[in-house]
């Protein structure tokens, strides 16, 4: 009975969070088409005349499929993406045009950087719970191929391109499936640790020139990053667990942001010993905001997550941005 | 007694959502530091070494003194802006590095363009009633002059930067502040109608030439959105109007987003006449998604909004898509 554990408090504390009664009733995902590999690590990468909105469009696709539904029964379509297509409009209203050119769902963008899926969900299951809208569309998917810099190694081998989606509905009675808790903090002393500092308000492309060039590229600082994770995750992840009331072994599968072969250190560090997590950085690298959606819908498809499981998404992402959020599957 | 008429119903019917009891609990706003004139039109455009950055935090620690709260006082930093600073990390992330270094509040972006500020206050009304968060800060701003385009006179002619920001709290008991109804629509019809379509993931800054510099501009179709706004905008509102049960002359004061000198014509096609919206397009021009905080504070500061009156926020942006928001100040 291991499965049900979760439903049942081993503290008997008061979790802080009320229940939100919402599904994901369907999952879908794309992966950019050109396969390249750096010794054992595979990466994707958007192959000639591939875009963002094909992937996006493809992975939403197959997540409607998967819920037996039709763009036509979503009230809203949510971008959680990290970075724009174009500086205007927002991404969620070119996905539209994609998807829903002549309907009239509203559309629009949540961004927490890679943990905008984490961060989409916490909010909508709020506004699903609250009846404000009933079935919500989840798009994530970045291709920072786009502006990795080959100079950089460390980030040049490590992303991916790729998209995942989520048909978020109401869970019916009798349903288990509910987010349990959600958490996000931020950190800004990890604001420039990871960035592209060009192209956008405050360096426009018409600035760029021979000097300041790597200024355009992603650029992202490892060490630092590291480091400031290992003084903030551990504290934080014990808050969350505590006002979420839940032990570790209470948790079916953790759902981590694929941030880096790191992976293998930090979970464990945290209290989550291999098996416990998911971690498919080897096969497909640091998708940006698609990272945990994308996992979460492969451990789904595989059976490796099953309805009624209490999973733990979680993450960090540029800002510094960590998210934590707790769900029945 | 008018200011009061609003509170009841005149038509009998039911309201399809239910009252978030939360209020604006105070409001700031900054504008550019360079002023410029284009005939009888006023605008304002960032200047030597200011950036949005600068003018969001004056108009944040603004509204938080009008609060009379602290930055340590918020659990919630949300940017609801149309243009993105960096394209990594959100714009989030960046006014927290400004205003909560040291701190952990989470920061966070969400988008629909020019009527961010209306979609934010519309969420964040369900997340503080649901009890997910208890005050948020929420900032709008944007610095159009950055990517104008000095041979597209309309628009050119039109922008200014400013921002605006508000502080939303939960309504203490016998408070009458409350968000009543809130509606967003996407027509991607017209998702290239306004547009920057370089800079970004679609179309890099490594990619601008000579040939495709215009690309790299803010590009502005006005006709054309004139049109579609006149064939969705009255259905819209009809609907809009029913669902939220009120009548045009119970609302106090309308506030549009300032889109263009063609407020004028448009609001009384609408069934607005002048007087009953707030148009500051000659004195301020089209402010992106700070033009309806920004008014909403000035008609605030000015006594021409006051608290129990029914207001209505609503807007076009690019997308394109068309908000509505009815609140009780």
């Amino acid at each position: 009975m291991k499965r049900h554990m979760a439903q049942t408090s081993l503290s008997g504390n008061k979790r802080t969070q009320t229940e939100r009664g919402v599904r994901i009733a369907g999952m879908g995902r794309a992966l950019a088409g050109e396969k390249i590999t750096f010794g054992n690590q595979t990466r994707y990468r958007l192959s000639q005349g591939q875009s963002l909105l094909d992937l996006a469009e493809k992975a939403a696709n197959e997540a409607l499929s998967a819920a037996g539904m039709n763009i036509k029964d979503m009230d809203l379509i949510v971008c959680a993406m990290a970075t724009p297509l174009q500086a205007i409009p927002c991404n969620g209203a070119l996905i539209h045009e994609r998807m829903a050119k002549g309907l009239d769902i509203p559309a629009m963008d949540i961004n927490t950087t890679c943990t905008s899926f984490i961060s989409a969900v916490d909010i909508l299951s709020c506004l699903v719970d609250c009846g404000r809208y009933s079935r919500v569309l989840i798009l994530s998917g970045d291709t920072a191929s786009a502006a990795l810099n080959p100079q950089q190694k460390e980030s040049y081998e490590l992303f991916s391109d790729g998209a995942a989606a989520c048909v978020l509905t109401k869970a019916e009675k009798g349903e288990a499936s509910a987010v349990l808790y959600g958490c996000q903090k931020t950190w800004s002393e990890g604001a420039h640790d990871t960035e592209i500092r060009g192209g956008c308000g405050l360096m426009p492309s018409f600035c760029m020139d021979e000097a300041n060039r790597e200024d355009y590229y992603f650029d992202m600082k490892g060490p630092r990053i590291l480091k400031l994770c290992a003084r903030r995750l551990p504290d934080f992840l014990n808050q969350c667990l505590f006002e979420a009331d839940i032990h570790r072994e209470e948790i079916r599968k953790v759902v981590p942001h694929q941030a880096s072969r790191a992976l293998d250190i930090i979970m464990p560090r945290l209290g989550f010993p291999k098996g416990s997590y998911i971690d498919r950085v080897s096969e497909y690298g640091n998708m940006v905001s698609a990272s945990v959606p994308f996992a979460l819908c492969e451990a789904v498809n595989t059976g490796v997550i099953c309805r009624g499981d209490t999973i733990l998404l979680m993450g960090t992402a540029a800002g510094l941005t960590v998210n934590f959020l707790l769900m029945r599957y």
